[in-house]
């Protein structure tokens, strides 16, 4: 390639609006190899909805070919801008750009690199509104008040008293939500703010009780400054790690305040497809009372931790004393001076067996298999602190930019962002980590050495962030023993090699399984395989095998089942992910057109 | 006084460089007299808090030096810097500042114009926290999560409980709000965060109550950016004017969220100083189970359009329709076609007459004297839309900047800067002016054509912000009476010129008393006379007598009464006045001195 002379002071800026300009020309005269060629030998493309109608990373010119190749024609791109000055770094131009379609407006993030010229690196588009449907707010926001003198005047209790009472019986929602937690919820929320007509269920009595639930001492283990739900953010005097109550009444406070369409007390006992009229027959519970809802859209957002994983161990019928699911565990209350038998080492673990010796319970932790521990103040300074944090807001780095730079960042490279931070915290916990393992707990840093995010992506568990128990095992005060469970008896926890551990209490700790499970028991078998496993990247690590993803399975996009989605993720996906599901369903609702690019296979089914 | 040669660049920083830099040198050498001279012949300096201990407006390098000889010692200012560039426009250089004092941290704006030389118009120099009382947030906040292991530990939830029941039986509260209202709500959110030990108690069944027993159409008249609480902001998709029940629900889940120390249903029936104890004995009714509570300061949040005015008619006693205030107005879901006459001319009588008509009520309206309208659009865009908008916020004026622009303007001059406002409004609905006053209407402009805002601040009434009533009186659908009410009979008003007005029922929109009068009540007349008129200027204008008070009467600062003080006014006043009364409060609880300058006197009971 000619090497042109460029002055001695390219900005930034001229780099990042050349390489638009160039781009953009290549886009209108619809040449994709000239588009293609303006990608980095090494580089990805990651489109969220605007382009692909997808969540859809593809890698290098082939990707970016066949990417175009399907849906240039159809997008019919426009407008790349620099949203702001563009910044340079160690050899990378980092550029915060927006640009348009036929039918919505994007913003995204390009990182240039050069390799003869600059060529882009990663490079992520996505969708944010809908031309003609724009959210509501600020200079659009409802006037509340209809001014004038009207005689057919409906004030706004008059109206929310209306809707209440017209959903589900007179008006079927267009897309109903089965679950009403913090995925539910946020999703709820941006649905409303589109005005797709929509309901959330969920079968506790208030909103929050999925937190109000939980073990006594449980306080979120990520920092607010991540957990923000969409539109309305934490205070800047909420706590760092919000307690369960207290998250428990904000989320009930929002599901009001954004008015989300939400009915406690309801379970959807039965989900069928009815192809002709082209909607889900499902059978819920209000309260009791039966009722046939028939939306067109079904999205489980029931929660990665969710279905409970409960093993099946000889004896169990037999024994004497109590026994659950970590997820059942009503907290340490009752076990004061007891036997507690804790079955498995990852987050549920360590928070019980925690709250158990804090109540003078005699604990026993079972650890099966290795288990990643990060501390919390650790994971929050070196893991996150760069985005999530009160420097982070200092730098200029909101949640919207934090959660987009995030997205930018290719889940096939990911982990060699991470394995650095991680050695860091190695570094800084040190004496921790010496001590954990000397107690003979079988500690891992990932496959790969690159800690919890991934692990979270890969196989959501696995891990604990430390807030504390961690020691509890290290100096011997909360025992450990190794190994597989071989049967119970009457009053004790058999492992495989013989060791007989004596319980009035046995905790199954052991997680949760994949999301389609929710599938299998509202829709059918067929359909949950169909549908197939959820989560997880193809990373070919332990409990996520191959082939390679290149996206979380069946998360917040289209799947193999058509109508049906899948929402969830901890509280930063929900806030971040829920824009794009809630999009992609207006679009359907609107009649838009939403050619899906490159729509996954399935590979495993649970 | 010398000309120097300034340099043909000298910026706007310059300028307010170089006077603080002078003005701190003459307070640190404690030069009264030099630090006055930097004042403009007319000048006012408005403190609120940081060197008086007072909200106090002083005029002219008199003021200015009485301020300082009995102030300056005891404050020792400092550290006066810029806190962004300053501005300059129409020969005034306006500067936003930062100082501290001996105890604290102050902001400011200053406005300086050429008077031989750079000299101060307008100094407001205004406290945000005191030295080692810092709120937790931001990277303060607090962690939520006790981290570690501790077999004492107590979650959220247990520490909730636990202030619960202890709060008014075993713990007494320091600060005692009466009134739970935005203004109660506010200022106890303030305290909480101070670490004040507070209570709110509420005569209705649940915070919001206030607004959701208000008639059926009421929306706020003043929008959404002036109108939010300390800390957690409306979202961006919040209506412009909230429906009542919205506002109610917001201010129910702000309770919460905030953990303000509220308690419903609760009544307080009396209150007496015991100057043994230094402590108010406050005789209370919680769900109808009598208490005695003993804070050291009683704060009286009872309301603006809390007290009302009913008028002592001859023949109320026979008069055999409906009658009552207009705040215990139902709505007019019982009055289709029944004739209703509403004495009064502002914005409930407006209100209502509107709802009555939309209901198909025959409505007459008799007005006592003249009222101030103005179209709520108009009053949106050129009354408040510099500081409280979107294109506000888009400026860069966020909220607490524009309280503080706000605070700033004098109010002996609050009017100039007023009128040109109003007299847009005029031109902008001049036709709607012309019709209402074809009607027959008695419309004003204020006393001096300063328009809403100065009747607001001089006499809390006297002006409807029209939402569409105003234009049934215009067009004859409400009509309009005029002259006193003479008396009632059986079924009719009769003005004072014989006028006879059947009436099935008669609404009385004949506003508010003086807030001392719940002093009157729940203390005693002698008090409440001491304590004397709240609310007011002293502008010598229509319902606010002389002398000049340069601040609202009695309002969010010391009164002639120990330990009582006043609170509330409207969201606007709520909101920002709250800090200033919470940090006066907490500077009393932690011993710290707090020498008032100026206590007002008082000149009129009621």
């Amino acid at each position: 390639m000619t090497q042109t002379a460029e002055p001695a002071t390219t900005t930034a800026d001229d780099t990042a609006n050349r390489w638009f300009a160039d781009f953009e020309a290549a886009l209108r005269a619809r040449d994709v190899a000239a588009a293609a060629g303006m990608f980095a030998t090494e580089s990805y493309w990651r489109d969220l909805v605007s382009f692909t109608w997808n969540l859809k990373t593809v890698e290098g010119r082939e990707g970016v070919t066949e990417l175009l190749e399907h849906t240039l024609e159809s997008t019919d791109p426009s407008g790349f801008v620099l949203d702001e000055p563009a910044d340079e770094a160690d050899g990378v131009v980092t550029a915060w750009f927006r640009f348009e379609t036929a039918v919505g407006r994007g913003r995204g993030l390009l990182r240039l690199i050069d390799q003869d010229g600059p060529k882009a690196f990663t490079f992520l588009t996505t969708l944010y509104e809908l031309k003609g449907h724009e959210e509501p707010r600020n200079e659009h926001r409802p006037m509340g008040a209809e001014h004038g003198a009207n005689k057919q005047r409906k004030t706004w209790k008059e109206h929310r008293q209306q809707e209440a009472e017209s959903l589900g019986s007179t008006m079927q929602p267009y897309v109903l939500v089965v679950g009403g937690g913090q995925g539910g919820i946020a999703l709820g929320s941006r649905l409303r703010q589109l005005g797709v007509p929509s309901l959330v269920i969920d079968k506790h009595p208030r909103p929050g009780d999925q937190w109000r639930n939980r073990y006594k001492s449980l306080c979120l283990h990520d920092p607010v400054w991540y957990d923000h739900l969409p539109y309305l953010k934490f205070p800047e005097n909420w706590p760092v790690f919000s307690p369960k109550d207290k998250i428990g009444d904000w989320l009930e406070s929002y599901v009001r305040i954004m008015e989300v369409p939400y009915w406690s007390s309801t379970t959807a006992t039965s989900a069928t497809w009815n192809p002709e009229n082209e909607e889900w027959v499902v059978q819920v519970e209000r309260e009791g009372q039966p009722l046939t809802l028939r939306p067109k859209q079904l999205v489980l957002a029931t929660g990665m931790s969710g279905k409970p994983n409960l093993p099946d161990f000889p004896g169990m019928d037999v024994f004497k004393g109590d026994q659950h699911h970590s997820s059942a565990h009503p907290g340490p209350d009752a076990y004061a001076g007891k036997k507690c038998v804790v079955v498995g080492s990852n987050n549920s673990a360590f928070d019980i067996c925690g709250a158990l010796w804090e109540h003078d319970a005699d604990v026993t932790m079972v650890q099966r298999s290795s288990t990643h521990i990060v501390r919390s103040d650790s994971l929050m300074d070196l893991g996150l602190g760069d985005l999530y944090s009160e420097r982070a807001l200092a730098a200029g780095v909101t949640t919207e930019k934090a959660d987009l730079i995030f997205a930018s960042l290719p889940y096939r490279i990911l982990h060699t962002f991470q394995i650095p931070a991680y050695e860091a915290m190695a570094e800084r916990d040190k004496d921790f980590y010496q001590r954990l393992e000397a107690s003979g707990f079988d500690h891992d840093w990932g496959d790969d050495g690159s800690g919890l995010f991934m692990k979270y992506l890969r196989r959501g568990s696995g891990y604990y962030i430390d807030v504390g128990a961690a020691d509890l095992v290290a100096n011997g005060d909360v025992k450990l023993a190794h190994g597989q469970v071989d049967h119970l008896t009457e009053d004790a926890v058999v492992l495989e090699d013989g060791t007989e551990l004596p319980a009035d209490l046995v905790v199954y700790a052991t997680g949760y399984g994949s999301m389609n499970g929710w599938a299998a028991d509202l829709i059918d078998q067929e359909t949950a395989d169909r549908l197939g496993k959820v989560w997880g990247l193809g990373s070919e690590t332990t409990k996520d095998p191959g082939p390679w993803e290149g996206e979380q399975r069946n998360m917040w996009k289209p799947t193999q089942v058509p109508h049906l989605w899948m929402h969830g993720g901890n509280l930063h996906q929900s806030r971040h992910y829920s824009l794009y599901l809630a999009l992609q369903l207006k679009a359907r609702l609107e009649g838009i057109d939403t050619p899906v690019y490159a729509l996954q296979e399935v590979h495993h089914t649970g």
